[in-house]
C-alpha cells in the first residue's frame, strides 16, 4: 500500500498544498466529516459528465456522484441551461413560486403518499421535522429508528449511526433515551423492542436501503411487518428515501412493495444535485405543520428555513424529473442492469472473498472476514475488513483514476458506460495482484 | 382595508389561482409558515436588482430581499456571472473545493473569531451544531437563549421565540428543560436567570441584533455583560450574526464592540443568497468537532451535510464579499445611511405613533399601543399593533407595488436609492390618508 501512497501523493502535489490551507482554516480540512480521507483528498477544480478533475488535472470517473445525488452525472446539458436561465430570473425570492407548484405536480404523480409536500434545504432537516411531525401528531415521544441507519445530523436520531452502537455518537446530545434503535431485517426481534415501548411509540423511521450502514435492502417481510406493527399501534411508520427516492424506477421503491407509509422524505436526485430536503406524507399526519389553522400547542412548527423552495433547486429538480420521465423505464432498466453487472463483475473477480451488496445502481464491496458470511445488517458490514475496502478504493483513485470515496458506497448515472465497468475491473485486478503479493 | 384586498385582488388573479393549487400540495400553500399572508400571497415569476415580478407582471420594490439575504439585490452581475461559470464546472463535487478555501480566507480575515471554520447549509444547521459543540466542550447540558430569540428550527433552540413566551412553541419537543431563556437588553435579570443554573451552563446564544423579535439592537453593556458572566462561568458566548454578519460592515457587528464571542454563526449574506450557514469559532472550541482525533465520547458529531460547501454557494460567497470589500467603507456608509434616513422618514410621517427600530439597512415600523413608549426587547415589539403593521405592509404592497413580507422587518440593498424611500414615504402618506378615514 506503501506504493500506493507514493503514487497519490506524487500525482496531487497541488491538492497537498492546498489542503495544508484547507486544514488551517477548516476542522480536519473538510465540511463533511467522511470527506476526509488518508493521507489527505484531493482538491476538486471542476466536474463534469462522470469525472471529478482535479486541482492537478487529473481526472476521476467518479461514483461518488455528489453523494448520490447526481444521477444524471455533472452537470447535464438540460439541467445546465435550465438553471443558468434561472440564474437570470432570480435564484432567491422568499416568497411562493411557480417552480415549487410544478416540482411537487411531479412528485405527487410519481409519490402517492406526497398527499402533502414541504420542501426545505437538507435531508437533516427533512427527517428532524418528520419526527417532530409523528411526535406532534401521536402525542407520544419515542422515534424507533434502525441500528446503523443514517438519517443526517438532526439531534432527533443521533443514536446508534456507528457499530457497535452502544456508545453516544456525539458529546452535547441531551435526550437520547427517546430514541430506541432495531436490528434490522430482524423481525422478531425488532417486534420485541417495539413492544417494550410500545404506547409511546410515535414512528418507526427506516431507510428501505440502508445506505452508510452498508448498502443493504430490507426485505419486503421486514418492512410490512415493522408496518403493521406501527399500524396497529398506531405509530406513524417513516420511509427515509433520500438515497432510494427516483434512484431505481421514476418514483419511490415503497411504491413496488406494497407499502403504504405515513410520511416518506426525499433529497438528492430530486433536487438535481442542488440543496434540498422534502418531507411527503398524508394530509391526516401533514395538516399538523398548519400555523394557519392549529394553535401552537397542537402544532408541529416545521420549516421551511431561508433557502426552502428556492426557484434554482426547484428548477433543478423540475427538470432532472422531467428527464428521467422522458427517458421512460428503459432508463432505470439500463442502469439497474448495469448496476448488476457491476456487482456480478466485482463477486467474480474477488472470488468469494467479497460480498457486493446493492440493489439496482447503487453497489458497495465488503471484504469478508472471520465469521461473516452474509450481510444482512450494518453489524454484518461492519464486521467486515473495512480497512480492506479502503486500501482498494485507495488503489483505485492512486492507479487508475476511478473514484469511490473511500469505505463508501458507489452509485452508477447514466453517463456510465459498460466500458467503465470494464476498466473497474482491470484496476480490481491491478489491487488483485498487489494482494497477492 | 377592505378596498386594499379589492385592488390586491384584482390585480393578482393569476397569483389566486396558482396559489390554489399550492395550497393543494403544500401545507398552508407555503414551504415556510412566514411566507403565508392573506389573502394569498402572490406568486414570483421572476425578480431582477430591486424587483420581485409576479406572475400576473406585477413589480415590487423589495425589502425582503430574500430574508434578508442579498444585500447586493436581485442577480447582481458578477455574482450572476461567476455562478454560471461555476454552473459549467459543476455544482456539487462531495469533496474539497478550493472555491471553500477562498471564501475562507476571506471570512477569517473579517471575523477574527473564525479560527476555523465549518460551512453547513443552512443556518438553522450552524446554530444546531454550535449548541452541540458548545455542550461537548463544557460538558454541560444547558443553553440560554433570549425571549423572542430566533435561530431556526432547530430542536435545541425551538423555545420561547413567541410572545408570551410561556407555552412550548411546537408539538413534539422532548427536551425543553435544557433550553432557559433570558429577557433581552435586561442585564440585572438574565444574570439572575445565569446564576440559577450556573453548573449546567454550557452557553449563552444571542443576535445581536434580534431580527425575528422586531429588529432591536442589543446595547453594548447587554452584550458585554452577558459575555463577561460567560467568561467567569466557563460558559461559551455564543453570537448568532447570520443576519448581521457583512450587513453593516465588512465583517461583524461584535468586532465593533470590544466582544469576543467563543463562536459567531453566519449565514445568508456571505452566501450571496445561495444556501449556506458557517460556524466560526476559536480552535480550542472548534477542535471538538475533529472526528479524525477525538473518539466518539469526547468529540461533537457535526455536519456537514451532503450540500455543505458545494462550490456554487462558495463561488456566491467567495463573488459577493470580493464585491462588498472592493466597494470599501463607502459602501456601508451610504447603505446605512439610507437606513437612518428611512427610520427618520417613518418616524416623521407616523408623527408619534410610531418607532421605527433597527440599526444600518435594517428597519422596522412597530405601531404604538397601550403603554408601550420604547422598544427594547421582544415583549415590547409583541405589544405592540401588530394588525395595523400588517395592513400598513399589505397596503404597500397592493397600492404601490412596495414588498415587505407583511409584519417583517426590512433590508435595504445596494439596489435602493433614495427614489425607492421617496415613493416609500409618498405610499405610507396614502395609508395614513386612509387611517383618518
Amino acid at each position: 500500500m506503501k506504493q500506493n501512497l507514493d503514487i497519490y501523493k506524487k500525482k496531487t502535489s497541488r491538492s497537498a498544498e492546498l489542503f495544508k490551507k484547507s486544514k488551517k482554516y477548516h476542522v480536519n480540512g473538510v465540511h463533511h466529516n467522511i470527506r476526509f480521507f488518508e493521507p489527505y483528498p484531493f482538491v476538486t477544480k471542476s466536474s463534469i459528465g462522470k469525472f471529478l478533475v482535479d486541482v492537478d488535472s487529473n481526472k476521476y470517473v467518479d461514483y461518488w456522484m455528489g453523494h448520490w445525488s447526481l444521477i444524471l452525472g455533472h452537470s447535464p446539458k438540460n439541467v445546465l441551461s435550465h438553471t443558468k436561465k434561472q440564474l437570470n430570473n432570480g435564484w432567491m425570492y422568499g416568497t411562493v413560486s411557480k417552480n415549487s407548484i410544478d416540482l411537487s405536480e411531479r412528485i405527487s404523480k410519481a409519490v402517492p403518499v406526497a398527499e402533502k409536500i414541504r420542501y426545505v434545504t437538507t435531508g437533516t432537516e427533512a427527517t428532524m421535522y418528520s419526527v417532530r411531525l409523528a411526535r406532534t401528531a401521536t402525542k407520544r415521544k419515542t422515534i424507533a429508528k434502525i441500528d446503523g441507519g443514517w438519517h443526517g445530523y438532526t439531534t432527533d436520531l443521533l443514536k446508534t449511526i456507528n457499530w457497535p452502537f452502544r456508545k453516544s455518537e456525539s458529546g452535547g446530545l441531551t435526550d437520547e433515551k427517546h430514541i430506541v434503535s432495531l436490528p434490522y431485517n430482524d423481525l422478531e426481534n425488532s417486534i420485541k423492542v417495539l413492544k417494550s415501548i410500545k404506547n409511546d411509540l410515535a414512528a418507526v423511521i427506516i431507510e428501505p436501503v440502508l445506505g452508510g450502514g452498508g448498502c443493504i435492502p430490507a426485505t419486503k417481510e421486514y418492512l410490512i411487518g415493522i408496518e403493521e406493527f406501527c399500524r396497529k399501534n398506531n405509530s406513524l411508520f417513516i420511509l427515509d428515501e433520500i438515497v432510494t427516492g427516483f434512484r431505481f424506477r421514476y418514483g419511490c421503491i415503497y411504491n413496488k412493495m406494497n407499502l403504504d407509509p405515513d410520511i416518506v422524505t426525499l433529497g438528492k436526485i430530486v433536487g438535481g444535485g442542488f440543496p434540498i430536503g422534502v418531507i411527503c406524507g398524508k394530509d391526516e399526519f401533514m395538516k399538523y405543520a398548519n400555523t394557519s389553522t392549529l394553535s401552537k400547542s397542537s402544532r408541529a412548527y416545521i420549516g421551511g428555513g431561508t433557502f426552502s423552495a428556492n426557484p434554482l433547486t426547484m428548477m433543478a429538480g423540475n427538470t432532472t424529473l422531467s428527464k428521467l420521465k422522458n427517458n421512460g423505464n428503459m432508463f432505470y432498466r439500463k442502469l439497474n442492469n448495469l448496476g448488476t453487472e457491476t456487482r456480478k463483475m466485482l463477486d467474480k473477480k474477488f472470488d468469494g472473498r467479497v460480498i457486493t451488496t446493492g440493489i439496482g445502481s447503487l453497489f458497495m464491496t465488503h471484504f469478508l472476514k472471520d465469521t461473516i458470511y452474509e450481510i444482512k445488517n450494518a453489524t454484518d458490514a461492519a464486521k467486515c475488513n473495512t480497512k480492506k475496502l479502503h486500501d482498494y478504493h485507495f488503489h483505485m483513485i492512486a492507479n487508475d483514476g476511478i473514484f469511490f470515496l473511500p469505505g463508501k458506497l458507489g452509485a452508477l448515472s447514466s453517463v456510465h458506460t459498460k466500458s467503465d465497468i470494464t476498466a473497474m475491473a482491470k484496476s480490481t485486478d491491478g489491487y488483485l495482484t498487489g494482494f497477492k503479493k
